[in-house]
């Protein structure tokens, strides 16, 4: 649904122009919602309503605008987009618009033109020509290029219509460690089966604990099956899935018994050195030495996986990229046609990659930490539906779904 | 093992006084550990040893230490323990002994007595013409009982020992949200078997999250399995599982699918009407209104369970013993015989139970807040293993162990 | 503000009927939100509108929905209340209607009667003669009382106005542990200075982090100062605040310099057993055995303390009522004319009072665990307005801005 | 202290051997400690004992190991050091050695050698010439250095001795958020002062909750008055400090009086934009157009700033290393006469340091959440002190002892 706020003012109810203005956007197809109403305390005292007016495409909005303005109502909405010049690479003009995550449209030379690559917190840079309009990072602004300044001329899907919508609606809001969990799992199961049926893409955003926990194995099966077209995580899930792989051990703990190996906490370091000689975990796994895993599976079916690094890395493994701005626009690249994303333990990667995705991408985030959760939705995530649960059992009841043994 | 500590001095080394002293302890088959020593800088110097000596028995460890004062060792036991009249209902003399939750003997006229009831935080009563000991509460000694006094004459059996025949020694500490924990779950349920063959008795304490996850009728299926043989809980988890047994929702969302009932704030409350009118969970039981969940298992497998009340209750239900001291002491009578007490994600009534436990229980917490694990251990219930998880899995995982569908 | 709703269908735009009907409103000092409406799709279909109308007292708003229904309007509003008789002790009848915590009145003889000692998850208990309504929990109904059943004839105040008048409104919700709080400590701070300026009361409800942390002496300076006039808290606070005053550590631990004292766990026992054969906080202020603390100001300020039992308590004081119905009882009748209520670093006793307070009671929860605060306000305190902080500084800046040494 | 291991075997007790022994440890000035013992149950049989013993020094250590050997004990230790060539660059021999944070030697040729650049989880490289030895990541080790393997030929000081002589012994172990925490700010203060006098460092690690709680400009004078030499910290924490020295704002939130400004949410972007355009955080000091807060404090004093990048970062900030190696290489270097580091309020970049520090390093983490704290300990930092409080309070107090007003 696209929305634009009209305002209109006078004998509203005497006269019945209100009654007439709600009438029209009624007859055009609309909906509307009387936002703010502030009516004379004497008869003869003017009143004015603000009201939302909203249609399902841009151009029936349009038609309900124009009809408005005949009834004599103020549109803020219809005027072009502003632009202005980058007058240098990495900079944007003070008054740059900063994009949601939510679909946008802007109005070049009076039409709407949809906004590419949609992602929270970018600039949008216009071209006015083609026209085309898309999210561009701060850091990659040229110079040269024009950015929408200001905030007229841009139209915003109300996420409202994204909600009822919703098939995850059931959930609502968060799923607490106090609520039922095993429906929610089930729920998102067949949610997958549907996206994977209809060609759409399941991305698993992973932290370390998936492996320390054992679940790595439930991860593997998934990705076997099918159900992980695109894999984001750090170092760390890599190199204890690997130490686990070559050594039987996570973080030092084999997990087939939950003892400590003796000198346990080198053997991260011992599977980051063999993965280097091996020149990175494709070669690693073309010559033998890695033979299973959630690493394994990736490569083994051609999931796109991205490690990105932080400070807290050792090693690293050839394949992390450590340069963070690197990273992002790797990930970026690989989000075109995810339609789920399910972050699995981890707040780094859950908030980094939450930053980059539309809002229409379902997200479900698992963390047992309940902030973790409520950080993702804060830093405007807030299609994240989080479920406070124990990483483990998660896998452990999707994968009973999805790619039973 | 009982163990007593000794000091030795003079010419340790050179004399062979120490060499003598260990080889005597290990004659007569006991253990050393030396404490403390403080060696004379010069040769002329004498030295000084602190030494724990610990024996099996009580009576080895009498040999040993006699043994030891002939060598010339000054032995920090062997005198009677010292007792004091009370002389008013329910206050100790100034001096009384604290209990641990650890097996103790007193030295009553030189014989070695074990003190009954053991419970942490309790005074010890002692009646020296039987002679008999026991604990008892702060408020429950009466005028004219003898209660220890000062620290002398008393053993404590060291917790060290008990440790090492652990048959839960693999986790060795907590199992933290990050660790595996299936194989957590599987050796429990081992343990479970083989105390029900053996007779022993197990105890559930619970919470209601226990409910508010669905978990219950994994719970009732472990009761009906003949897995739960004493039953602490609070007014909230009997309502909730009687809420769900006649209106299918628990705190008003139903568990079926998650969702919420109309009104549903007000569920609790007609349940627990529902009950009080029925005079009871057992008359319920018997009319037919109560026909299934937790409740209802613990009342056709008569199993006994005690629901102690709290300031925050609602009703509450005709069955909660809402005096704090009269559950307190209906809870110890029920702890003869428990060799394992599962916690499911209560804070209150796992540190209330906590407190009545002797330390031998086998004591295993769960719960999806590492601060209720840790709160556990540092109020003095510190053999309890902490599983940092989430309960509606763990009680899944343990019933599909025990009685499989 | 009250509120009612009401019905509307036809022609409601083409007829201006709809236009009539909020004019109506308007011009009788009433507001009106549109609910929701149902626009006929076809011009001659008719269409239906649900509008929530509101007046500031109970007798405005009885004249717009008498204008309402002249207009042809339904109202879902103004029949009796409905009343069935309780025929067995503490149990209601089987519709009962069950309170919320907000401002609320009965319609009896189509006269609108304020529900006394308003409570959230109450029996309302009408006497119709006199008329008088008042809140009253499930197990105290007698019987031939008349208890409110159903849902007509009921009118509760919209919290939404409750909110627009909220001094604390600066606050809007939560305030996390990543927001400044020095603010929010100066707003309470003088928030409690007017209140007890115009005669209200002040409620502290504590837990026993209060004392561990060595924030006891703040808080006692704030007793001094007259600005606790009411406090409830449990056993374990009036325990270890009375272990430090007589041996000067807390649960063991020396408060001036963070030490542990050598068998310091059973300081908190000898503290008990020394307040038992006092005969209770009084007398052992009286005898001057204790002269100093939180207990010790609020003895000597005279001010009314409920200490309510749990079963993890040790001993307990002679002051502790042990029956939780009773306590709750004490703690009631203590809650008139409390317009602030502090609830510091206790979940259960928080919970407790929240059960029993007012919506209009203005709510502070102070505690380190982001989950006290959600709970909290889960459980039905929505008013509360939750501080994750430290209570340790919390009551040092509030003792600073109040009680300045 | 260092130490090493010796076995000893034979008719210990009787022969007298293993009083000989110990008497010739403590003769040399040495300690010991018996780790364990094999007794025989038979007269006739032989026993068997470990024994650690230690010294001050590597030199009177070996006295001591010489003269054992005499008298028949097996010495772990003394020979020397194994060395294997690196063939590849960033890749170690299957067998290296890695680091631990603590004071290590190596023996070359017969000579203990000190390791210098001491940091956990790094190979050993050995320039057996001159001879030296330092610690190098794994990623950084080049073709033809030789590295330490296997682990005959290390000695690394126990930290036993290191806690000893801690002057921040009285906190022995974490600062939970129930101990009483104004003592142990008072006690930070007065080492942080000895540190300055003295000469040496100290570094501070920040996380954004300093900034967003209005805890900045606390920060701020203690960098003005000298007490911060090296900070530490990420893109979030630059980004909100210019944030609210050009808007007032934090993430939006108006510090001043905790509301929100509208569009509040693109502020920390224009705030990344104005820096950018500046060209980075000196220069936007220079020009005037950052004139307060915690970076311009840094800025003004000289004092040296890493800010890390992450995945997570807008923009970022020109100032940002973006190259998580390159940041891990930045924060080594500046690490040099640091011997305090205070972590406040961040997971990553405490973790990350922690991993970069000797042990010898004083480390306090002050974090609300206590599985930071946890967390950090659990990664290798074993000698951080917790401390389970608000960072804002934290921060008041102490820079009310070092720097008030």
């Amino acid at each position: 649904m696209y929305t634009a706020r009209i305002s209109i003012s006078g004998h509203l109810i005497d006269s019945g122009l209100l009654s007439r203005l709600l009438d029209a956007v009624s007859d055009l197809g609309g909906k509307f919602e009387i936002v703010e109403t502030q009516f004379g305390r004497m008869k003869e005292e003017e009143s004015c309503a603000t009201i939302e007016v909203g249609a399902d495409t841009c151009e029936e909005l349009d038609k309900i605008l124009d009809k408005a303005k005949e009834l004599g109502a103020t549109v803020f909405d219809g005027e072009p987009v502003q632009l202005a010049v980058v007058e240098q690479d990495g900079v944007c003009p003070d008054e740059f618009y900063t994009s949601t995550n939510i679909e946008t449209y802007v109005n070049i030379d009076g039409q709407w033109v949809p906004v590419d690559d949609i992602e929270m917190d970018c600039a949008i840079v216009v071209d006015a020509q083609k026209p085309a309009a898309r999210c561009c990072p701060l850091a990659a602004v040229s110079r040269g290029e024009y950015v929408v300044v200001g905030s007229s001329g841009i139209r915003v899907a109300s996420m409202a219509s994204a909600k009822e919508t919703e098939v995850f609606s059931f959930m609502g809001s968060d799923v607490s460690s106090e609520r039922p969990k095993a429906l929610v799992v089930e729920q998102i199961a067949r949610e997958m089966k549907e996206v994977r049926a209809r060609g759409g893409k399941i991305l698993v955003v992973a932290g370390p604990a998936v492996i320390h926990t054992g679940a790595g194995p439930h991860l593997a099966r998934l990705i076997d099956a099918g159900y992980v077209n695109v894999f984001y995580a750090g170092n760390a899930v890599a190199t204890h899935d690997v130490e686990w792989a070559l050594l039987g051990t996570s973080l030092g703990v084999y997990l087939k018994d939950g003892t400590s190996a003796p000198m346990g906490h080198t053997h991260h370091l011992r599977a980051i050195n063999t993965i280097r000689k091996a020149g990175g975990l494709r070669p690693a796994v073309e010559k033998g030495i890695l033979t299973k895993g959630v690493m394994y599976s990736l490569v083994t079916n051609d999931v796109p996986y991205i490690l990105a690094g932080s400070i807290r890395d050792d090693g690293p493994l050839p394949d992390v990229i450590t340069d963070s701005v690197k990273a992002q626009d790797a990930m970026r690249k690989n989000l075109k046609g995810v339609e789920i994303a399910l972050m699995l333990s981890t707040m780094l990667h859950a908030i980094a990659t939450g930053n980059l995705l539309p809002a229409r991408v379902k997200t479900v985030c698992v963390d047992i930490n309940p902030a973790t959760v409520t950080k993702l939705a804060d830093r405007g995530t807030f299609q994240a539906i989080g479920i406070v649960s124990d990483v483990e059992w998660f896998l452990k009841e999707l994968a009973g779904h999805l790619a039973a043994n």
